[in-house]
């Protein structure tokens, strides 16, 4: 009875890639390399249930009501706190509590983009992202990653050719899917490229703390040097608190701020009050600095236990990405070799990743997948690469 | 710098007039009859960061972690509990938990409509539906309102003359803004007329369950009856729990489903699954049940003051509705009053309310406007509508 009266996008919809594999790789016995789940042991779920009975016998009228469609002041207190620690110091107008830093995605697209409309991104990048690009009929551009960040070469080239470009969508520290980060002079080039072109930036910050080695200095976000107001920063409690939370946010000049407030009420009215109380009892302990310190910890050990196994087992002709923070790493298989192909053979190996080309703007990265070291424990993910290596070597073989 | 930059939608976004007005109404000294905010001394804070702690207790990866995009199985067990008892039984399969109502009639015109289909609706009606559909650019067909329901001579009128419909948005009881509840004989011969001429109906029912009088066979969804998935039918946690749990649903055949969770999987990803489960374990242990029953004792008496003193201060010439439940009563001053005009003494008069034009798809309804009963106490109701009344008696001499 629907099938006819679907609209265009409702009928041409797509789900996400990697939402469709979690019911594979959630099956027991499957040790998921899949999706970016943070590490469970870790949520503070103590420190939550106190905040919200503290919150709740205070303030029910605040925290249990509707709050404001473009947040309430706990929620700009904790991302104000965020943001600082990062370079970023900017008033509560300039910011907006969302559900989800993929929120803000879609608000910026919906906010700046028409049919046609040409954004930038690296490539490959976020399967979410790509998702709500398509969504609008925007025209997808990549720039290809290198070590350092996208190459300034193939963008400088794309701009001097002439295309009229939206905004570019970056994800400059720990990259999801490649783990990468982005130097800091290309930052600042890129920064340029925007102001001599006339085009804005969406900077998606999720990881930025969640450092390795190093420290904020090597993660400064492009906002930090943002002084004409070019630049939408995003970034969220869901890596470092937890993701069922749902609050993130962006920090924008007002009037963007406006417009996205405006189509938010239209979308989901607000954040969760209640939420926002927490993060920012979080923050205002000071028990969030200490935890990330530990989630730095934690996440180090796991990201070194998934290199240690690939390091051991991966056969010659695979290589993979060695990050700084965040949660993944990405692996290139030889040229020819389909990792979409392969995954079934992974899943009967009770092992899962993601395939590359879900993070590519036109598909490519066939031979490539997304690794992520984030949710299993050291012990399982160095028996994931053993599991997932035997898959490969087998499947390279059977190539020859 | 981003004046030329935004998209058409985000050029041509306008906020909810309802949430402007906020801004005003939260001065101190102003009692607000414009909002509908739930009366804040009934929120369960006790019994909610009860159960957030022994939810967080026990299972804190699940509760804090990325939820299904459809829900998890606390949400569809508290939105099966709410429907069951209201006559409507359907499978998990067959709902998907949203970050509210609002999100579900941004599903529902994201999936089923392009720019220039045909939504009818009742006029008045929710004004976050209108701005939905015209931010999508939907073509808004109202229906007059008369006491029982939408005029349905009128409809039909509509229908037999070839007009092609996506979907009509109803709020069949204790309806935004009027208060007015669609008689049972009306629901089944509207879903006859939506069979005949072939279109959807969303059924929109926030209060469904606030009675002050009767019981669940007076106010059935339609939802209920429908026998062959034409429905789609949403309600909400917001006025039986809090608004700031940010928990409602879709319960629709399980292919419109699939469309609307690939669709909120670009949007925000996923409700927050915490919430989910206090929402499910105030169903579960009995809480809720008794819960409503207190609340439909408030607003019976908040609403019954509300109406005498309506009756004892309003001058003649002046007309109301007298709902059943729900938070509203809407005023009809005589032809040629201008609420908007009028709204600025109000205000000064230390009074709000909404305008009539809000929530009108053609901007119609400029002699009226719309009380909310539900967040005040009795005694500044009743002062409210007295300082109201003043208002409106000058304003009626003044232009005789």
């Amino acid at each position: 009875m629907f099938d006819k009266k679907y609209s265009y996008l409702g009928a041409h919809l797509q789900g996400s890639e990697i939402r469709r594999l979690f019911a594979t790789s959630m099956r027991p016995n499957v040790i998921s390399l899949a999706g970016g789940l943070p590490h469970a042991d870790s949520f503070p779920n103590d420190e939550m249930a106190g905040a919200v009975s503290g919150l709740l016998t205070r303030e029910k009228e605040i925290y249990l009501q509707y709050g404001g469609s473009r947040g309430n002041r706990d929620g700009f207190e904790a991302a104000r706190c965020r943001m600082q620690k990062r370079g970023i110091d900017v008033p509560a107008e300039e910011i907006i509590i969302t559900s989800g830093s993929q929120q803000v995605i879609d608000l910026m697209t919906k906010v700046f983009v028409d049919e046609g409309d040409t954004i930038l991104m690296e490539d490959p990048t976020f399967v979410g992202a790509l998702g709500v690009f398509r969504n609008y009929k925007a025209r997808l551009e990549g720039i290809p990653m290198q070590e350092d960040g996208i190459d300034l070469d193939a963008l400088e080239g794309r701009l001097g050719a002439g295309i009229k470009v939206k905004f570019m969508y970056l994800i400059p520290n720990f990259q999801n899917p490649t783990g990468l980060t982005t130097s800091i002079e290309k930052r600042m080039r890129i920064l340029d490229l925007a102001r001599q072109y006339d085009f804005l930036i969406l900077e998606d910050d999720p990881y930025g703390e969640l450092w390795f080695t190093g420290g904020p200095d090597d993660v400064r976000p492009i906002k930090a040097w943002d002084t004409e107001g070019r630049v939408v920063y995003t970034s969220s409690f869901s890596k470092i608190i937890s993701p069922g939370i749902r609050i993130a946010w962006a920090a924008a000049p007002s009037g963007v701020i406006d417009r996205f407030d405006m189509a938010r009420q239209m979308m989901d009215v607000c954040s969760n009050p209640l939420m926002q109380g927490v993060a920012n009892e979080l923050c205002s302990s000071g028990f969030l600095d200490a935890h990330i310190e530990r989630l730095r910890g934690v996440y180090a050990r796991q990201a070194e236990t998934m290199l240690a196994a690939l390091e051991k087992h991966m056969p010659d002709g695979v290589t993979w990405t060695k990050p700084d923070g965040g949660f993944y790493v990405w692996l290139t298989l030889p040229e020819g070799t389909d990792t979409l192909d392969m995954l079934k053979n992974a899943l009967d190996a009770d092992v899962a990743y993601v395939i590359g080309s879900a993070f590519s703007p036109d598909s490519g990265s066939r031979n490539a997948l997304r690794l992520s070291f984030c949710h299993e424990s050291e012990s399982a993910i160095a028996e994931g690469i053993q599991r997932l290596a035997a898959v490969v070597r087998k499947r390279l073989i059977s190539s020859e």
